[in-house]
């Protein structure tokens, strides 16, 4: 998986001398991400460089740059070290504790009050809890980002990473909860046992095939809304931008042939929101015979292989991390192709379209920050005792609302776009499967 | 258990009014917290009046009010509710994340190169996530308050009570984990399952005698510092007020005799402080066979009875929840008498003293706010395994430093309290107990 470094380098100042040191990356064929002048003296420039390498990359442009006697490498920067020192968030309190009278009231003996309230009645914990804001983001380390099994622990910073977007665009408290286990058992059976402590349970980064069994245990066992992000929060976003490159198009998705390349967590879960969307015909293709079989209970049809895929499919969704798994010459004529895989797509956006795709796009826009945060405030705003599919598709259709004319999706940044999300999932909870009465 | 009612009564305006109100009271005993006018026209004043009572009790005072002509009862205020709404604590984000640049170093893909670093070194994880701040506050519900055994989420608003007091107090992240079980095996392998999420681990009103056995199984299977602070948080403010009353009478407490009446979680860890302190001789008492063999087991003395324990000590300190447990005529000349139980002690000060205690005092001030946010973050500052009795002692000894003149323990709500505990508790941590290296 390729990673950012950024690279300090010190160029004699002219603009001939820049022109050649980026010509260096663009002989490695690397994309500059950022450039910034961070120091300058009388003859030279102190250059930091933004770039996605491979981890093992980086000795390589190095040495290249050093042929160029015009510059000194000074090494990388620890941008990206330095944000994280001491963590990414923090628990505080909101309630004033300034007086004896206010310690009194919201500890030792005034919160007794509160506490005998919630033993007659335990649904006033929802009202003078922080319950209703509160999640849980539960991974044990199995599949963190494109890095795979490299436990728990040092999936931390991504467990806060999304607990600081949660509390950024969603004001949800999130609390990342490590369990060093593969034992699905066991995960199941502490998960359930802290369940009362959250309004909601994320489920992140956990391996597939496991996740599947481990989200469905506790759907089942759990009276909260549990999603496995992986799944459900990916496929709302790629559904959001499927919707907008369907309309550019003006193509009717529910009669289309969907073909979803790559049965994985995330591929699974596209697969299945398609179906809850009403598209009539998904077809999906894996090199695994499990991951085929699990399409085929959730009502998908296997492809013979991915030629035969191709063929098929005028809607094609690729989620495999394998760079140019989709050959020019497989793009059949008008179709529509969405190649997920970050940061190098299943194929490059333009060549689809010069061998004849309707649509192209990569995922680079599509983040899975765009659709997680209001789901789970819709969710816990509405007292929701699940997710359902009427809810992933309300999230979809509310990020593709607020998608810029011209583009798949809005910013994830927006905050609006988050509101939007979630007061839209909150309107299709039925009262039934509501956790508590409004 | 008492709790606290904000009674909401309209009296008609004149001091002669208010004391025969006042006299409402007085009659029935009742000590008045708090007394606030809150509306007044021209010949009505309203006042909010704090009492402490029994829950039973309430209906009582109403009647006795109602007696009153020149009065009108509006009821109970819900300012202990209103404290409470939306519940005590918030997770925040402490990393800006407003561009996409900051996104990319905070998220994905930035964050990998954190993960890496991590998984490659796990030491790591104590520098760049908040694991250094946060502390799981652990409860299952049996032993909340004196409330006894209400359930882990009535007692939720305790456990983020906690929270609050450790954010506003020492910066600490706590987090409330709830486990609705009574099985200690379920509770230790559950809590022992989420143990990496967090840097320490407080276990809060589990009940006697399965405390003690969840709590020493934990810390010998958990890499972090682990303390019930029934228990020990209970006993180093315990022991910070007998050592101020002890230099306010110039009494050697290694010499003497020490007798603890009431030996459940607090009056065992009380008993374990002493021992720890250097006190010699430590004799206690309690009706549970099984309390007098713990007492033995960590080398304490059981007295015969209550009586035989009065005439042997020097020092008595009461922790049973039983008010007016020690008769006057069991005091011994001479005797120093802590007397902790809430809000009724087990013999008024000035009882004990007009019997011939040398110093008697009661447990209002003994707060264990002023214990657990400088231990925790003592421990977690110095990277400790486990929390010693050295440390144990230290917080005590700090929090006695900053007992004001006269007093046996300084303000909870004094920030500069927890500092220094935290200070003294770090600096006795020995290097071979770090969890890492400074």
């Amino acid at each position: 998986m390729k990673i950012p470094e950024v690279i300090r380098i010190d160029v004699e100042s002219s603009a001939r001398h820049l022109a050649e040191m980026i010509g260096v990356f663009a002989e490695l064929d690397l994309d500059i991400h950022a450039l910034q002048s961070v120091a300058k003296c009388q003859k030279h420039t102190t250059w930091e460089l933004t770039v996605e390498l491979e981890p093992d990359q980086i000795d390589a442009v190095f040495a290249e740059l050093e042929k160029k006697d015009f510059l000194t490498v000074l090494g990388t920067s620890d941008r990206v070290f330095k944000r994280h020192v001491g963590g990414k968030i923090r628990t505080v309190s909101t309630v004033s504790i300034e007086s004896i009278e206010e310690l009194r009231d919201v500890y030792t003996p005034g919160v007794a009050r509160v506490c005998l309230a919630i033993r007659d009645d335990p649904e006033k914990a929802w009202h003078y809890t922080a319950l209703r804001r509160t999640v849980a983001v539960v991974t044990n380390g199995t599949a963190i980002l494109g890095l795979g099994d490299i436990g728990a622990v040092a999936g931390l910073p991504v467990m806060e990473g999304k607990a600081a977007l949660f509390a950024r665009l969603a004001d949800i408290s999130a609390v990342p909860i490590l369990i060093e286990d593969h034992d699905a058992d066991r995960i199941v059976d502490t998960v359930r046992a802290i369940a009362p402590s959250f309004g909601a349970i994320q489920l992140e980064d956990i391996r597939a095939p496991e996740c599947f069994d481990i989200e469905e245990r506790l759907i089942a066992s759990v009276d909260r809304p549990v999603m496995h992000d992986d799944q459900h929060g990916t496929a709302v976003v790629a559904l959001a931008a499927l919707l907008s490159a369907a309309k550019a198009v003006d193509m009717n998705l529910t009669d289309a042939v969907v073909g979803q390349i790559g049965l994985g967590a995330a591929g699974i879960g596209i697969c299945n929101l398609l179906s809850n969307y009403g598209v009539k015909q998904v077809v999906g293709s894996d090199l695994n015979a499990d991951a085929l079989a699990r399409l085929e209970s959730i009502g998908g049809h296997a492809a013979a292989d991915l030629s035969d895929l191709m063929s098929r499919s005028d809607v094609v969704i690729a989620t495999t991390g394998v760079k140019g798994l989709i050959k020019p010459e497989m793009v059949k004529q008008g179709q529509l192709i969405l190649a997920l895989s970050n940061p190098d797509p299943e194929i490059e956006p333009d060549v689809a379209l010069a061998n004849g795709a309707c649509f192209a796009a990569d995922g680079k826009s599509v983040n899975n920050v765009l659709g997680f945060p209001g789901l789970f405030k819709g969710a816990l705003m509405a007292g929701a005792k699940k997710f359902t599919p009427k809810m992933l598709v309300a999230a979809a259709e509310a990020i593709h609302d607020k998608a810029p004319a011209g583009q798949l999706v809005p910013s994830a940044l927006d905050r609006s776009v988050h509101d939007h999300v979630a007061e839209r999932v909150s309107k299709v909870v039925d009262a039934g499967a509501r956790l508590r009465p409004d």
